[in-house]
Parts: C-alpha cells; structure tokens; sequence
C-alpha cells in the first residue's frame, strides 16, 4: 500500500549475493580545512538521482541491466580521521573478498585512502588513476598528516613511484609539482591530454580510480568545497571516464567532493549523478 | 557491514503488523496557487529528524516506547487532484480498518481531503479540529474545487454543521469568515484561545486533527506557501497539541504545508520534526 | 483575451482622480551603507501582495471598500541623491495639492526626506511620528549630510524642536541619544511604551508618519539592510499601527527599508505587504 | 508624475491592434514531477528584462522596430491541467485568427499543447521544431497524460510522422528513444548537429518552435526543474535561433522551463531574456 | 592614505599589554556531527559587526572605554580535536597568567574544554554557567569522547558535582538528563527560570561563563547546526547575561556555534555580534 | 600567541616602501543602477583568497616573489560619487608618484574613473585597454553623468580619440555602438578576437588596464550586476592578461564589478581571485 521507500541510488537495488558492484557512501569530510560539506554529498546524490533516467543514450546501456547493490552509508565519526579509514578500508575490502567492485561515493577526498589501502593489500601492483583539480600531495596541512590535501601523498607512500596517474591538475604548491615531477607520480598540468596514452598503457592492469569532481570547472560545478576555476567541461570528464571504465579492469573507484549544499540550483548534484550513472554502466573488473 | 539505509521518520521503524500507529508521506501541491513545494515536506521531515532526539523532556517520553510504522511516502500523480485523493483515502482506510491511527504528512493542504473522507466513513461522528492560518471556507478557487483553498469547505461538506473547530485563523475572503460565522463551522480568529473548552466538550468522541503548519507565525515557521504574519508561537502550538493529542480520541490526523526549499536555514523543518515528535509521542484512539 | 497585467499592490486600481490616497514607490538605496537593495522594495510587495486577501479580519474592513490609486514607482537616478529628494518632494507636493494622501514605499531611510519637505511646506505646524530601531540622527555620515543615518535629524532641522516622536529606537551613537535627549525629539528607547499618550496629544494635529519596518525584530522581519536584535513583535507593531491610523490627521505616511533579496524565504516581504495593508485600510487625513 | 508601471517584456509596448506579435505568458506547472517553479518564468522575464538592452549587436537590430503586444499572463487553474490547455488553445487561436506570431513563455513544457493545438487546426501541414534535453515522448507519467513528460507525444498524436524535428536530446527512457527512431519524430541526439539541413528542409513550410530552456547545459542554465548536464553553450544555441528564425515562416513558439527562483544569482533568468529577445527581433511568418 | 584594514571586533583595537580583555576566535568544527560551519562563526562577527554601534542604549555603556584586544584566530588543525583543544587551552592560560580574561569565540561547542581545562587548573573551585539548548552530557558520540555533543560532560569529570549549572536546556537522551538529575550538574529545563537564584549563590566565586547560542529560539537565531525550537527570546538571552556579566566573577567565558552560512539574512550573525557587545560591556573578573 | 589576522590578499605583505605593486580596494557601488552588491567586492576577494594557492602552474610563479602591498580599503561615502572618485584619484597618484603600480580592486566600474584621472596626468599619452560586456559609452543615465554606464565616455573625454581599446563587448545601446565606430574607440564585439594585434601595437606604450569581469560567460561569473549572457570563458580571459600584462607598460589597472552575494556558491569569488593573481605575478610598469 505504502511505498516504503528504499533509499538507492537511482534504481540500485539488488541484492548484495548477486550484485556485481557495491555502492556506498563516506559521509565524512572532518580534515575539510576551507568549506566543508562534502559530508553531504552521498544522500543528496541517492535524493536526487530521481531526477535522472536510468538510460544512458550516450552508452546506450540501462542501469536496469547492472547487478548494483546499494549498501548505503557507513557511520563514521566525525573528528577522527584515522578511526573513519578504518572502517573505510574494512567495507572495501569486504567487496573485494566478496569479489564485487566497491564503488564510493565522498565526502572529502581523503575517504579515498582507506579505498586504496585495502586495493593495493589485495592487488600488489595496483594503479591508480585520479582525476583532480589539486595536487594532494601535501606531506602535512596544519600538522596533520591524514588530510584531504595530503591524501595522494599518502597514497604514493603505498603505491611506490610509477604508480599514480593525475589528470586535470591545476593547483598546488610549487613543492608538490616538484615532487610529482621527481618522478613520484605522473602529474597531467590543467586538463586530460595524455589520458589516451595513459589508459592504453594501463590496460590490463588492475587499477583504482579515483574522481574527484572539483576537476570539473565551477561553472558546472560549484558545489564543492574549493572550486579552482579553468578546470574541464563535463562532456570532457564524461568522455574520460567512459574510456576509462571501457579499457581498465578496475579494482575499486571513488567519486568525491560534491559539497550540495554549496550549491542551491541542485546543478552539481545533478552532474555528480549522471557521472555516476556513467561510469556505473561501463564499468568493469 | 554497510549501513543499509532505512529512511523512516525519527525512529518509527516497527513493524506494520504491530503498529499502533502508521505514518505516511503525501507529497502533493499540484493545486498550490502561490508558492509551491511542499511536495518536499515528507522527505525532508524524515532526512533532517537526524537532528532531533526521540526522547522529550516536555512529555518525558520516548519515540522508542511507541510503536510507529513509516510506510514511507504515497506515489501521487502530479496534474490529478482526484486520483490523489482517492490514493490517499485507500491508504487512510487501510490504516483505520487495520486498526491503526494513520498520521500523514503533507503535501499541500488539499491532502486532508482524502484523510477525512476515509475516517468519516468509518466514524459517521466525526469531528474535525483544525489548526491554520487561514480559512480554506472557498467554494473554488478559479474554478478548482479541489483545491488547498478550499479543503476545508468541501470537508465541511462531507460532515455537516457543528462538526468542524478551527483555530488561528487570520486570513481569509470576508465571505469566507461570514459563511462560517452562518454556523458552518466554528471559527477562532487569530490565536488559540478557546481551545480548552473545545477539546473538553470533544472528550469521548472521535475526531481528525488537522495542522496547517502556517499557523505558526512566520518568524518561526516561514518554509510555507503562503506564510501570513501574525500567528502562533512554536510553544503556543506545541502545548496545544499536548492538550488535543492527551485528550482527543483521534482517528486520524495530519501535519501538512512545510516546504522546506523555502527556508534554507532548515529551521521550519526542524519545527515541523519536532512538533511531528509530540504528537507521536502523546496521540491515542 | 489575455490578462494584461496592472502592476499594483494588492487591488489598488483607483484612477487617480477618485483615489484617496495615491500609493507610489521609491526605489533608492544609494546612500545606504551597509546592505543595499532597499531599491527592490516596491516592486516586491506589488508583486507579492498576490498571497495577501484584501480583507483585514482584524478591521473587518476591505480594501475593494477604499479608493486608493497605486502610481506605481518614481524613476530616480542613483548616486544624486539631491535630485531623488527633490522628485520625490515633487510628488508627494503634487498629491497633497490634489487633495491625497500620499502613501511612500521606500526605498531607503532617506527618501523620508523630499515627502517631509513637501508635507512640512503645506502643513507648517507638521508632526512626526516615526518608528525605527535606529535614532537616524547623525549630523552626517562620512561627510555625506543626505545620508539614510541622518534622515531625522534633517527632518528636525525642517520641523523645530518639539515635533518630532520616536519609537522603538535601540541603537545609535551615545551623543545622538543625547542629543535627542537635549529636547530636539522625544525619543523612546527600545518599545512602543508611551504610545498611547503620545497617540492621544496629537490627536487633532496634522501629522506624517514614517515607518521603518527595522523597528522589527530580525526573527520577524531579516530582510533589511541593518537587523538590529531585540525589536517588537509584528503584532505589537500592527496594533500601534491601528491605532495611530485610526486617530491621527495624517498629510503623509511612509514604510521603508524592506530589503526583499536579503530574506530569500519571503517573510520580510508579506510582513511588509500587511503592514501597508492594514495601515491603508484604516487612514485617513 | 509617477511612472505608472506597464509590467512588459523589454519595451513591447504596442497595441495589440498593431501588433505583429503577440507575447503572452503560460504561468502554469502543475504536473512537475520533480521541482516545481516554472509557473514564475513569466514574471521574471519581464521583470529582470530591465537589465537587458532593446538593440542586438549580433542582429544589428533593435525591439523599438518592431511591433510588439505583450498581453501579460493567462489565468490558468493549478491542478487542473485540461482546462489550463484549452485556455491556452483559445488565446493562441485568437492570435492567429488576427493575423498575429503568438509567443508564448512558459510555465512547463506541457503549455505547448494548447498551442500546438491551435497552430494545427490552422495548419494542417504543421511542421514543428523542437529544442530539448529530453525526448517528452512518454506516453504517460503516473497514469497521468497530459503531463510535461508526454508532450511531445501528445503533439506527435496530432501532427502524425515525418513532422516533429528534435534537437538536443540527451535524455529519456530506452523505449522513448526507440519509438522515435520507429519513424514518429526525427530524433537528433545530444547537440544542434544537422540543423542546417533540418531547416533548409522546413523552409517555406508552415512551423511551430518550441523552446525547452534545459536543453542548455546547467552551467548556463541552471534554474530549471529538471537540470540535465552535457547540454549546448548559449552561443550555438542563439545561433540555432538565428537561424531558425531567419528561415523558417512561424506559426507560433514558446520557450518554456525556466523556474527562477531555482538560481538565485539571476543569471538563467538573463539567458532567458535574451534568447526571447533574439526570437523576437529576428521571427517572422 | 589607504585604510589598511585591521579586523576586529567592533572598534576592540587595544594593545595587548594594556587589555582588560583578549577576545580570540576559535574556528574549530571538526566534530560536529549534523551541519558544518562553525568554523565561520569568528571571521563573520569582526566583518558584521560594522553594521554594530560601540555604544549600548542598554547599558548606557560604551566600548570605546573598555580596553579589549582582538588576538585574531588560533589556527586549529581539522581533524586533530585534541591538538584543537591543547592550542585553545595554552592560549586560554596565557590570557590568564597575564591577567586578562580571555574571550573566546567559537567554532563548535568543543572548543569549551580548552578553555575550562585552563581556567580550572588557575581556579580550582571555578564553576561553570552554561547556556545551551542541548545537555552535551552524552559519555561519547560514535566512539568519539572529544565531541560537541559530550563536552560538558568532559568538564564535569574535572570539575565534579556540583560545579555545573545549565539553563534553557530541552533536548537530549533520556539517560543524559537522569545523570544530571543524579547530582551531577544542576540542569534548568526549557528555559532560564531559576537563574536569578543561581546567579546569587556563584556571585564571589570564580565563574567560567559559556554561551551556546542555540539556546535562542530558531526564529531568533537559525544560523546554527542544530536548531532546536522552543528556545528563549533575544532579550530574554540578553538581560539573563546583563545580570550574569554584572554580578559573577569571571575568569573567562565563550560563545559558540555560532554557522552564519546556514542564515542567509544575517540575522544570527547580527544576533551573535550584539550578544558578545554586551557581555563585553558588562563583564569583569 | 594568537594569529592577529592581517586582512591582506592571498599573502600580499609587503611593506609599503618595498612594494612594487599596490593593491587596494574601492568599495562603492553608488550609481549601479540594476542590482548592487559590488561593494562587497574587496572584503570578499580578500577573505576567499585562502582558498587559492599562491603559487601559478600557468606562469611557474609565485606570490612570494613579487612585492605587493595591501593597502586595504578606500573609505568611500555612498551617495556622494564625486567625491568617492576623488579620493580615489588621489590614492592612485600617490603610488604612482611613489614609484608604484596601483591595482585597485571594485566596487562598480565608476571606480576607473578616478584611477584614469590619476594615470592620465602622469602620462599624457596614456592607452585605455578595456574588457567588458557593455559599452559603458553612454553620456549620461537620468540624468547623472557619473555613472557606471558611462565611465568609459569620461575616459574618453579624457583621454582622445583612438587610445581606448573595447574587448568583448556585448551589449548597449545602438547609439553607443554608432559612437564608437565613429573613431572615438576601438570597439572589438562579443569577443577576445583581435587583441594579439592590438597587444602589439600597445607594446612600449604606458597603459591602463580595466577588466570589468562581466566579460566573462554568466556561467563562470554569475555573481555581478549585469550579467550578459555570451560571454568569455575563464581560460580565454585567463590568457588575454596573460599576455597584457607580458607585453604592455602598465601605469594601473583594475578589476571591478564582483558582486559576491549575488553568487552563494562563491564561484564567482574564486574566478575573482584567480584572474588578480594571474594578474600580479605577470604584471609590470
């Protein structure tokens, strides 16, 4: 009679046994050092994806036809960071045992590396792929070493050089395009030239990918904690992404930072949505 | 592992079957003249009660002690005003005849329509006390009898004279406060006074509670359609609630025209959260 | 065919010749120093007056009863603000030669200024009744005599000492409370106390009456460009207003300082609307 | 004295004897299923298109040139949505029954029904060219049919094949797109892509053009209920309006979705403006 | 020749070396666990306060005779509470051993303890005076004892029985009120009832005075992260720290929660920066 | 102790007597006659700068390589522009006597008039370059000459036929375009095209430059007075000063018309920033 309502993204719904990806949110964003928000982000993109079709006429492919779970959110305790990895890195690597591709959905960035910590202990030779405005490759902010500007950085300490592709990078501080320049990470300046190469050089590798929207110009998406404008149009990102879900075996992905209430137009929610909805479709282990 | 996400009210995650009480969403405002939004109420009631606590320290209770089940939201078609009133009358009379106290949240005015239509079935009685701003006594409202501004009028016309009380009312057409001065209704202007003898000469008999939100003055409550100053403080209104709900045998009742978009500070939500809270709390047949 | 619209407040579509009381706009802002966008004043109460009935329950009065011609808005040139004043002074002259009361919606505090000066040349022994959380008696602010902070003090400058009553002023400069003090105005701290008395000794003398909604408190009415915290309720204020339209002469009156953009929610914006409502429907001259 | 206001689009202040065409807007949104505000697009362009200048740098002309009625806005029912279009249908008749362009600004896009109605009874042969996100092919939504989801269905009913021609359409059900492509509507996906030929193949043939707003990207447009992302830049479609304009013989057009109060910062509400002003300088019939 | 901006409070532009008072932000929100922004309070009153005169009609008192000292913001790290909190308690000492009491502005309710820690090692019999809608008694929040939801908490457990009064408190956990109600702070509910006999019996003891601003009702005060209805008036909040300030001995005091982005209007803003005016007008050691 | 905040851009802290450059802000907004706001322009630059690196990935430079100072803010008095432009002139001929560039940061574009004055007697031969969307070439606006629509036409009075270069205007009035194209200015419609032989031609010759950032697409720039759809998008902007302030002598320059409240996202800010930084690291006399 009611229509007790499941709160899934956009028609997610199948059981975890069956489903091939597991969806979940990171409702944290603690270490944000300029607007927070972002903690915001996994129920407002499940809230409004009724806003979108499950259809894709780009991919023509229906999320109807993916086997999704949508776990929900996890709990996690704002004010400290190390105890939110944790539980972070506990839930992803549940999937990979389970042999799912976990998907996460931010909160600030640096959810990201409980994500990478429990890929990387199960695929030694992990890669990741991370589609930016910023650096992160900070080695502390303000003392504190588990961050969002750091959380590349962090990343890097696992992965080892060689290792991490950044795309769409546009800010930092000068140190850190020097360190990512010493042959730390592979660092593409303002937009995504190179990827085709990069994406055909990874191929066949396992690989995580990590997106974090603020690489999309604020004109399309301002709902984010620190938009950092000349970044990419969401047709670019869009393309980007269907590359890279077509031709990589992913062990995980993330996508990040969309702070909602940051902007009231609903605008950067909706963008969130339909990337999500993208890369959903075309993903692949 | 995850943290599946129930979306219910503050709570209210009984079972159907043991319930005494059935909480359901009816978000409608197809026929909201002024400003529309309140379609947005349900969701937002149960997405911001996270902010509220289920215990009260006014009725020293706790929403844990009672038994409520949150059916989630009605599918209403937008552009159908009967088609909305009878899913809401079947939902009603499934409640009432299941032997439980539907409490629905709007939604638009117009939603009590459907509500009281069920409970007079079953309750030839039936007495309505009501609580709004404004008067809702129009026969149409540019040719729409099935409209917010006339809910009342065509309630009125189901139970007769004599049946319904109205509270707080401060606007209106002159005709509208005249027709009810005839003897359709009894009308209290501006506040709450009164009250207490018209709960005490309902004692023993069954009634419907209806609460327009806008009652409440707009420095308290402005994410509303139409907020017209002048009105009730949050104390004022929620002791009177105390007094209806400890002392009313209630049938049916309902909490409509929050919409929420209107106020982005979320205080109106918050208000309408937790005057929702003290009716759960202290309502019974 | 079509509804060719009549941008007036709230059925005020008098012609002119018949009209008692000629309601206009004064869209300036140009010396305010804090937050503009008292400019959108007027249009947004024509527009929202549409959620307001034209019944007051309170008066049981009608404005389809009284014949008021709405001359919509002066076109006045930011940044001179001697030339508003003067086409500001010429239409409210224009008016009171035809036999109207002109009824001012600002706009600013200053534009107060052109209607006093038209009001005081053809009413010598002229008062002033003003209400406002803020003295407005600075000999000049930042070298600027015609300045929204002076506005009174001109207005003293014109009418002499003795005339001029102020009420629910709670802020300012210790040397204007003093120099209010030193008998230049009679100056009311905080409330409305002392109304009726003053009410009742102009009883029978012309007056001008200025209403500067920051008189409010900010819970009531934020849309303005300086809240000041601890003003009075909206029904202590409509009440004071009942009662000094009911029995004052009044040559003039004015509402200002509705900054409608700045309370997104539209509850400044329908306290303004019934505010002149009820003020229109119970002057006279 | 005072400046009386005509509320009228940018200066389209003929009368209607001498009008060539006719502007009207259609506040109407009631069957919105997602956000609601698009009833308030015909008050807001006309308010806002003070901010506009009548002369077009692009066109080199200006809308003093012209002969332009703008008759303010229909009076159409909130929940009844069969009424609101005969409305509609009768005031467009009459435009053309005159020998005048009706131009319509919406409300939803459910408001070109009514339109589209009028245009085909006058025009058998009626060809009708549509601008969009989304395909509007739905043969019902919730049960309901004539809703802004169908309306281009409900126009293909009247029309027949080989008359519909979409552009921009990024967005839709699978089986939307695949009764297109079955030969009802010429379905051009994503962008303005083949317009020149579409137009070259209209030209001399009687035409209707219908303007959804959200075909725009977000970043331009925002305030929209229905927001979808990778849409047209501002200039390609200004441009694809020129060009329509300029070549095809219309029968009547409407741009239709914005819901203002969705962006606050006023900018979609501009873009409006001037794409109505571009239509306006440059269509003819 | 330029005006290089000094950011203070309200003219509170002392030396240190001659300062009765240091006034210091703290904006620290990392631990918040409904809605961000705190962290803004500080930066929001200094930039606001311009809209503030130095001079209250209240008090008949000016701040041009105190002699205050704006420190400015420490810098706290996000994500690291405990570093948050030992920064605030090493400035807070210094302020004491200098002779001065501090002033601090927060930031989230946790921000408290640094304060407390200091000022109770200074004064071991120091008691506490707490305003706040919410106990904050809960023993941890999601595992997390350095929360605002459990801060006093935290300060009993250093002060001990007896030592703690709180007013206007109406929300928490049951059990939170049973613990306060076993001796372990003196808890007012609902409103500020009893504090003149508090403040009688602390007058000639040490006080540390902490101002949670939710404890305002939201219509006063909605820029916060969890507006909890039903919340006492502006004056009401004002005289109650008119009396307090007068009569208490202060070693320091605070106040807090203060998120002027949740309130669009300004008007917590201004609330929050004429609260803190009167306090530093009226309080002493 | 405790960070006494110094209220400068992005780390500009210089001392005076070393700075190169001087930055200061001109916060008036007078005579804007559509939506004011831009003076909040400065405070808003200043503050949202920490959310920008100091260091360009573009330029490989960093702010701490260059000497800038922060002089602050202008005192300027609403609603007396005459005098707000002269003391705008003298703060511009007191760096420029002293050796430096003055940078001075909007308000509304009236502001450049006085800085023109200023570098106009310094260099009798002085080039105007300007970016724009409107012509700002009309001789006067009811009435006042001083005004944001004609401050361009005062420049040209000062400064001559055939020395003020127009990028990317837009929109005027036909007479305005007439104007121009009779030899009074190089006027280069709806684009950047053109400005690489303009740029050479400027080379060697003292400069002005002006940049009224609603040359930028609404989309990127929402938060402005006017905003004109068809804009420049930020990267073509980003790279025309880029290039100006390479190869031209520069005697001042100026960036006006943020109007940060009319965008809560803050994207326009950062736009705002960004564009300034770019700016001062290339920039030089």
């Amino acid at each position: 009679m009611w229509n007790k309502e499941e709160l899934v993204f956009l028609g997610c719904d199948s059981d975890y046994r069956d489903a091939e990806i597991v969806l979940f949110g990171a409702p944290f964003d603690s270490t944000t050092s300029f607007r927070p928000g972002a903690r915001f982000g996994p129920s407002a993109i499940r809230r409004e994806s009724d806003g979108l079709e499950t259809y894709s006429p780009y991919l023509d492919k229906d999320l109807s036809e993916r086997k999704i779970y949508d776990g929900g959110d996890l709990v996690l305790p704002m004010g400290d960071p190390a105890a939110a990895i944790a539980l972070i890195r506990n839930a992803e690597e549940k999937a990979i045992l389970d042999g799912k591709i976990p998907f996460m959905v931010g909160g600030e960035h640096l959810v990201t590396l409980g994500a990478v910590e429990a890929a990387a202990k199960h695929c030694p030779e992990l890669m990741l792929l991370h589609f930016d405005a910023h650096t992160d490759l900070r080695d502390e902010y303000l003392g504190v070493r588990l961050s969002h500007a750091s959380v590349i950085r962090r990343c890097q300490e696992i992965l080892g050089n060689g290792r991490i592709f950044q795309f769409g990078i546009r800010s930092g501080e000068r140190s850190e395009f020097e360190w990512a320049a010493a042959g730390h990470t592979a660092l593409h300046k303002f937009d995504l030239k190179g990827l085709d190469e990069t994406v055909a050089a990874l191929k066949g590798k396992k690989c995580y990918l990590t997106v974090d929207l603020d690489v999309l110009d604020p004109s399309v998406f301002p709902g984010t904690g620190t938009p950092e404008p000349g970044g990419v149009s969401f047709t670019d990102l869009m393309e980007a992404l269907h590359l890279a879900t077509e031709e990589l075996s992913l062990v995980g992905c993330d996508v990040v930072e969309l702070a909602p209430e940051l902007d009231h137009t609903g605008a950067s929610t909706a963008v969130a949505c339909k990337i999500i909805r993208e890369m959903l479709l075309n993903m692949h282990s």
